[in-house]
Protein backbone atom coordinates (compact mmCIF):
# COMPACT_ATOMS: atom_id res chain seq x y z
CA UNK A 1 0.00 0.00 0.00
CA UNK A 2 0.94 3.72 -0.67
CA UNK A 3 -0.01 6.74 0.79
CA UNK A 4 -0.33 8.27 -3.15
CA UNK A 5 -1.20 11.91 -2.60
CA UNK A 6 -1.11 14.62 0.24
CA UNK A 7 -5.21 15.95 0.79
CA UNK A 8 -5.19 18.12 4.05
CA UNK A 9 -2.40 19.94 5.69
CA UNK A 10 -2.76 21.36 8.91
CA UNK A 11 -1.23 24.32 10.84
CA UNK A 12 -2.44 25.94 14.19
CA UNK A 13 -3.61 28.93 15.44
CA UNK A 14 -5.18 30.36 18.65
CA UNK A 15 -6.22 33.60 16.75
CA UNK A 16 -8.51 31.91 14.24
CA UNK A 17 -9.96 35.56 12.80
CA UNK A 18 -6.48 36.96 12.03
CA UNK A 19 -5.48 33.38 10.50
CA UNK A 20 -8.44 33.41 8.19
CA UNK A 21 -7.89 37.06 6.96
CA UNK A 22 -4.58 36.35 6.34
CA UNK A 23 -4.89 33.19 4.27
CA UNK A 24 -7.85 34.28 2.22
CA UNK A 25 -6.03 37.95 1.53
CA UNK A 26 -2.54 37.27 1.36
CA UNK A 27 -2.76 33.66 -0.16
CA UNK A 28 -5.77 33.90 -2.05
CA UNK A 29 -7.21 30.78 -0.75
CA UNK A 30 -11.28 30.16 -0.28
CA UNK A 31 -12.61 28.58 3.14
CA UNK A 32 -14.41 26.19 1.79
CA UNK A 33 -15.85 25.30 5.26
CA UNK A 34 -15.66 26.72 8.72
CA UNK A 35 -16.09 25.44 12.50
CA UNK A 36 -16.60 28.61 14.59
CA UNK A 37 -13.90 28.74 17.71
CA UNK A 38 -12.53 25.19 15.89
CA UNK A 39 -11.04 26.27 13.00
CA UNK A 40 -11.63 26.52 9.04
CA UNK A 41 -10.44 24.67 5.60
CA UNK A 42 -8.78 26.50 2.94
CA UNK A 43 -9.44 25.09 -0.86
CA UNK A 44 -5.39 24.64 -2.19
CA UNK A 45 -5.62 22.89 -6.02
CA UNK A 46 -6.31 19.05 -5.04
CA UNK A 47 -6.17 19.54 -1.18
CA UNK A 48 -7.33 21.84 1.53
CA UNK A 49 -5.15 23.77 4.32
CA UNK A 50 -6.86 23.35 7.49
CA UNK A 51 -6.34 25.80 10.35
CA UNK A 52 -7.17 24.46 13.87
CA UNK A 53 -7.22 26.18 17.47
CA UNK A 54 -5.36 23.62 18.99
CA UNK A 55 -7.26 24.54 22.51
CA UNK A 56 -10.22 23.22 20.79
CA UNK A 57 -8.81 20.21 18.67
CA UNK A 58 -7.43 18.87 21.59
CA UNK A 59 -11.12 18.53 23.27
CA UNK A 60 -12.64 14.89 22.74
CA UNK A 61 -16.28 16.09 22.04
CA UNK A 62 -15.84 15.43 17.91
CA UNK A 63 -16.54 12.37 15.73
CA UNK A 64 -12.89 12.34 15.00
CA UNK A 65 -9.63 12.30 16.66
CA UNK A 66 -8.25 14.80 19.25
CA UNK A 67 -5.18 16.62 17.65
CA UNK A 68 -3.10 19.92 18.11
CA UNK A 69 0.31 21.72 18.26
CA UNK A 70 1.90 24.22 20.28
CA UNK A 71 5.16 26.13 18.23
CA UNK A 72 5.49 27.26 14.82
CA UNK A 73 4.62 24.83 12.39
CA UNK A 74 5.39 25.05 8.46
CA UNK A 75 3.65 24.70 5.35
CA UNK A 76 4.97 25.10 1.60
CA UNK A 77 2.87 26.03 -1.81
CA UNK A 78 4.34 25.32 -4.99
CA UNK A 79 5.39 28.78 -6.79
CA UNK A 80 6.52 29.13 -10.39
CA UNK A 81 10.10 31.59 -10.67
CA UNK A 82 8.05 34.02 -13.28
CA UNK A 83 5.50 34.04 -10.52
CA UNK A 84 8.00 35.33 -7.74
CA UNK A 85 8.38 38.80 -8.75
CA UNK A 86 4.29 39.50 -8.46
CA UNK A 87 4.29 37.96 -4.47
CA UNK A 88 7.10 39.72 -3.59
CA UNK A 89 4.93 42.70 -4.50
CA UNK A 90 2.19 41.57 -3.27
CA UNK A 91 3.67 40.17 0.24
CA UNK A 92 4.61 43.87 0.30
CA UNK A 93 1.48 45.57 -0.15
CA UNK A 94 -0.27 43.24 2.47
CA UNK A 95 2.42 44.14 4.63
CA UNK A 96 3.79 40.84 4.99
CA UNK A 97 7.86 40.82 5.48
CA UNK A 98 9.70 38.10 3.99
CA UNK A 99 11.56 36.54 6.47
CA UNK A 100 13.94 34.88 4.28
CA UNK A 101 14.72 34.16 -0.17
CA UNK A 102 16.84 30.66 -0.85
CA UNK A 103 17.96 30.08 -4.27
CA UNK A 104 18.64 26.15 -4.07
CA UNK A 105 21.41 24.68 -5.91
CA UNK A 106 19.62 22.62 -7.75
CA UNK A 107 17.36 26.05 -8.93
CA UNK A 108 14.91 27.76 -7.69
CA UNK A 109 13.87 30.08 -5.55
CA UNK A 110 11.95 29.92 -2.36
CA UNK A 111 10.14 32.89 -0.21
CA UNK A 112 9.52 32.24 3.16
CA UNK A 113 7.22 34.49 5.48
CA UNK A 114 4.85 34.19 8.44
CA UNK A 115 1.42 33.94 9.38
CA UNK A 116 -0.02 35.74 12.07
CA UNK A 117 0.05 32.88 14.36
CA UNK A 118 4.09 32.48 13.40
CA UNK A 119 3.98 29.70 11.38
CA UNK A 120 6.68 29.40 8.44
CA UNK A 121 5.58 29.64 4.87
CA UNK A 122 7.22 28.93 1.52
CA UNK A 123 6.61 29.52 -1.35
CA UNK A 124 8.92 27.13 -3.53
CA UNK A 125 10.10 26.00 -7.02
CA UNK A 126 8.93 23.07 -8.68
CA UNK A 127 12.16 21.48 -8.91
CA UNK A 128 12.61 21.40 -5.40
CA UNK A 129 13.41 17.76 -3.97
CA UNK A 130 14.26 15.65 -6.98
CA UNK A 131 10.72 16.76 -8.76
CA UNK A 132 11.35 17.55 -12.53
CA UNK A 133 9.57 21.06 -12.81
CA UNK A 134 6.58 20.87 -14.13
CA UNK A 135 3.69 23.30 -14.59
CA UNK A 136 0.60 23.36 -12.00
CA UNK A 137 -2.36 21.29 -13.01
CA UNK A 138 -4.19 25.19 -12.90
CA UNK A 139 -1.94 26.75 -15.33
CA UNK B 1 -1.89 36.19 -6.33
CA UNK B 2 -3.30 32.43 -5.43
CA UNK B 3 -1.08 29.80 -3.82
CA UNK B 4 -2.07 27.24 -6.33
CA UNK B 5 -0.70 24.09 -4.88
CA UNK B 6 0.65 22.07 -1.24
CA UNK B 7 3.91 21.28 -1.92
CA UNK B 8 4.97 20.26 1.47
CA UNK B 9 3.33 19.54 4.81
CA UNK B 10 5.04 19.30 7.72
CA UNK B 11 4.51 16.90 11.07
CA UNK B 12 7.02 16.44 13.70
CA UNK B 13 8.45 13.54 15.54
CA UNK B 14 11.84 13.60 18.10
CA UNK B 15 12.50 9.83 17.51
CA UNK B 16 13.16 10.07 13.80
CA UNK B 17 14.12 6.36 13.15
CA UNK B 18 11.16 5.05 14.66
CA UNK B 19 9.38 7.87 12.07
CA UNK B 20 11.25 6.83 9.50
CA UNK B 21 10.21 3.65 9.49
CA UNK B 22 6.77 3.69 9.83
CA UNK B 23 6.32 5.93 6.62
CA UNK B 24 8.27 3.86 4.64
CA UNK B 25 6.90 0.72 5.45
CA UNK B 26 3.44 1.63 6.49
CA UNK B 27 2.67 3.91 4.48
CA UNK B 28 4.71 2.94 1.99
CA UNK B 29 6.62 6.40 1.17
CA UNK B 30 10.29 7.13 -0.36
CA UNK B 31 12.43 8.82 1.23
CA UNK B 32 14.12 11.24 -1.12
CA UNK B 33 15.92 13.49 1.27
CA UNK B 34 17.68 13.00 4.67
CA UNK B 35 19.90 15.08 6.91
CA UNK B 36 20.61 13.39 10.00
CA UNK B 37 19.03 14.23 13.33
CA UNK B 38 17.25 16.51 11.92
CA UNK B 39 14.35 15.28 9.41
CA UNK B 40 13.75 13.96 6.40
CA UNK B 41 11.72 14.13 3.30
CA UNK B 42 9.34 11.55 1.80
CA UNK B 43 7.98 11.94 -1.47
CA UNK B 44 4.06 11.92 -2.04
CA UNK B 45 2.42 12.35 -5.32
CA UNK B 46 3.05 15.77 -6.11
CA UNK B 47 4.37 16.92 -3.20
CA UNK B 48 6.65 15.30 0.15
CA UNK B 49 5.96 14.97 3.87
CA UNK B 50 8.31 16.35 5.89
CA UNK B 51 9.08 14.89 9.14
CA UNK B 52 11.37 17.29 11.35
CA UNK B 53 13.13 16.59 15.16
CA UNK B 54 11.68 20.24 16.58
CA UNK B 55 14.37 20.16 18.67
CA UNK B 56 16.87 20.37 16.25
CA UNK B 57 14.53 23.19 13.69
CA UNK B 58 13.95 25.40 16.40
CA UNK B 59 17.95 25.93 16.18
CA UNK B 60 18.79 28.72 13.79
CA UNK B 61 21.73 27.46 12.06
CA UNK B 62 20.19 26.88 8.87
CA UNK B 63 20.02 28.46 5.69
CA UNK B 64 16.09 28.32 5.99
CA UNK B 65 13.56 29.98 9.19
CA UNK B 66 13.34 28.13 11.97
CA UNK B 67 10.16 26.45 13.15
CA UNK B 68 8.86 23.40 15.02
CA UNK B 69 5.99 22.15 16.76
CA UNK B 70 5.07 20.03 19.77
CA UNK B 71 1.71 17.94 20.79
CA UNK B 72 0.19 16.08 17.88
CA UNK B 73 -0.28 16.82 14.37
CA UNK B 74 -2.62 15.87 11.57
CA UNK B 75 -2.07 14.76 8.11
CA UNK B 76 -4.45 13.56 5.59
CA UNK B 77 -3.89 11.35 2.31
CA UNK B 78 -6.45 10.68 -0.23
CA UNK B 79 -7.09 7.10 -0.58
CA UNK B 80 -10.37 5.84 -2.61
CA UNK B 81 -12.98 3.60 -1.16
CA UNK B 82 -11.96 0.74 -2.68
CA UNK B 83 -8.68 0.72 -1.14
CA UNK B 84 -9.80 0.55 2.45
CA UNK B 85 -10.60 -2.73 2.51
CA UNK B 86 -6.69 -2.99 1.46
CA UNK B 87 -5.31 -0.51 3.80
CA UNK B 88 -7.20 -1.89 6.88
CA UNK B 89 -5.26 -5.39 6.30
CA UNK B 90 -2.12 -3.36 6.01
CA UNK B 91 -2.52 -1.32 8.92
CA UNK B 92 -3.40 -4.41 11.01
CA UNK B 93 -0.47 -6.73 9.41
CA UNK B 94 2.08 -3.43 10.49
CA UNK B 95 0.35 -3.66 13.83
CA UNK B 96 -0.80 0.26 13.65
CA UNK B 97 -4.58 0.07 15.39
CA UNK B 98 -7.36 2.02 13.48
CA UNK B 99 -8.32 4.58 16.06
CA UNK B 100 -11.28 5.58 14.08
CA UNK B 101 -13.58 5.23 10.91
CA UNK B 102 -16.07 8.59 10.42
CA UNK B 103 -18.55 7.62 7.71
CA UNK B 104 -18.75 10.84 6.09
CA UNK B 105 -22.51 12.51 4.97
CA UNK B 106 -21.52 13.13 1.95
CA UNK B 107 -20.56 9.83 1.38
CA UNK B 108 -17.29 7.93 1.78
CA UNK B 109 -15.29 7.12 4.88
CA UNK B 110 -11.90 8.10 6.44
CA UNK B 111 -9.67 5.97 8.33
CA UNK B 112 -7.48 7.79 11.65
CA UNK B 113 -4.39 6.12 12.64
CA UNK B 114 -1.61 7.37 14.85
CA UNK B 115 2.18 7.55 13.88
CA UNK B 116 4.82 6.81 16.55
CA UNK B 117 5.18 10.22 17.27
CA UNK B 118 1.42 10.62 17.86
CA UNK B 119 0.52 12.52 14.76
CA UNK B 120 -3.14 11.65 13.64
CA UNK B 121 -2.86 10.68 10.23
CA UNK B 122 -6.08 10.14 8.33
CA UNK B 123 -6.43 8.12 4.54
CA UNK B 124 -9.78 10.51 3.07
CA UNK B 125 -11.98 10.14 0.62
CA UNK B 126 -11.09 12.01 -2.28
CA UNK B 127 -15.18 13.45 -2.23
CA UNK B 128 -14.71 15.38 1.23
CA UNK B 129 -14.88 19.20 1.23
CA UNK B 130 -17.07 20.04 -1.32
CA UNK B 131 -14.31 17.98 -4.32
CA UNK B 132 -15.90 16.15 -6.87
CA UNK B 133 -14.42 12.61 -6.46
CA UNK B 134 -12.01 12.52 -8.98
CA UNK B 135 -9.43 9.65 -10.02
CA UNK B 136 -6.00 10.00 -8.82
CA UNK B 137 -3.32 10.87 -11.31
CA UNK B 138 -1.36 7.75 -10.47
CA UNK B 139 -4.28 5.74 -11.42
Amino acid sequence: MRARQIFEACLYAEDLEAAAAFYQRVLGLEIVSLSAGRGFALRCGDGVVLIFNPQRTRINDMNVPVHGCTGAGHLAFLAQEHELPGWRAHLQQCGVPIEREVRWPEGGTSLYFRDPAGNSLELAPPTLWGFAGRRLASE
